[in-house]
Order: structure tokens, then C-alpha cells, then sequence
């Protein structure tokens, strides 16, 4: 899981998942920490990205999304404790357009 | 969700989660590994559990599965790839009685 690569729909490599997000309750990815940028994790961004917004393709052995560079370079920032902090992720839910998992 | 606890039907504590193992195309939890008895850490048992015998219970915060001990201590053993061995997965599935995963 952590290491998978992440592609634009052109087949451009945007990042790989560093780290992810479980929810306990029903067992399944809620987001997906995309790092991206730098050289060896140094200045590299970390965002982390519902996983309705990455899709499996199993060709290339890693997550293709729709978003675009532009998209990620605007999202929402996490702080330290957005994987407890609801309001964050409906705010983070509403940018990219993906319903809520919670709901 | 390391660190969950797991309890039996009646309430017993059963152990706690120590490790998950995630369908990197799905994005869901496909066995969650129970570690159970001993005395921190030792002498304790591992045992990987499809995650449809799991039910998550906010009440107790916690895991709730209708396995009993004896058919916890005649699972099948993990190996070493088990991650990896689809022939495994498939013996554990049977033995638990859930549906494969991958099908």
C-alpha cells in the first residue's frame, strides 16, 4: 500500500502514497496521503486525498486520479490532527468533490 | 486502528488488532491480525482474520467476532508471505467460512 505510485490520467507520475487513512468502523481507505514534489522526501508536499479520488488500475501497478496539479497545489492543508478533526474534512470532502464517508 | 481491542459475542475480551492487511485495489481491509494471550508481547499468539468476522461496535469501541478460542487456535498459521499466498488466503477464508475477498 504505502509506496504505491499515483498517476495523472496521462500516465504522468505525480507521487506515490506515503501513508493512508483507515476508518476502524468500516474497515475501508478513507484518504490516501499523497507525497509528491522534493528529492528523497526532502521538500516533498504531503496531501492527503480521499480515496474516492484514486482509482486502481492494475496495468500500471498503481492509482490513477483526475486531479490535477493545480488542484493538489490548492487543497486544503492538513494540520496535525485532521484524521480526528471532522470540520477539516468536510472542508477537504467539499474541495475535491468526493461525499463524505462518514454519512 | 492498531490497537483495537477485540471481544467476544458475551463481551470477553478476545486480544487487540496488531496489524491490518489492505487490498491495495479496493482500498478496504481485507484480514485484520489479532494478536492474542500472553504477557506484552510474549508468548502471545497471531492470527490473521478476515475482516468480515470483525463488526465494528461503537459501544465498546471495539471489534466484535463470533469466533471462539478453540476455533482461533486451529486456524490456519500464518507463514511468512501469507500477505502473498493466494492459496493460503483461500484455505483461511474456507476455514472461517467468508467469502473470498478477490472474487
Amino acid at each position: 500500500m504505502q509506496g504505491t505510485r499515483v498517476y495523472s490520467p496521462a500516465g504522468e507520475e505525480l507521487g506515490h502514497i506515503d501513508d493512508v487513512m483507515i476508518d476502524t468502523s468500516s474497515g475501508k481507505i478513507v484518504y490516501g496521503v499523497l507525497e509528491f514534489g522534493g528529492f528523497l522526501g526532502i521538500g516533498s508536499d504531503h496531501h492527503a486525498i480521499p480515496f474516492g479520488k484514486l482509482r486502481y488500475d492494475t496495468s500500471r501497478e498503481g492509482y490513477v486520479t483526475d486531479l490535477t496539479k493545480e488542484q493538489l497545489e490548492q487543497a486544503p492543508r492538513q494540520h496535525e490532527t485532521w484524521r480526528e478533526d471532522r470540520e477539516w474534512q468536510r472542508r477537504s470532502h467539499e474541495y475535491y468533490g468526493v461525499a463524505p464517508y462518514w454519512l
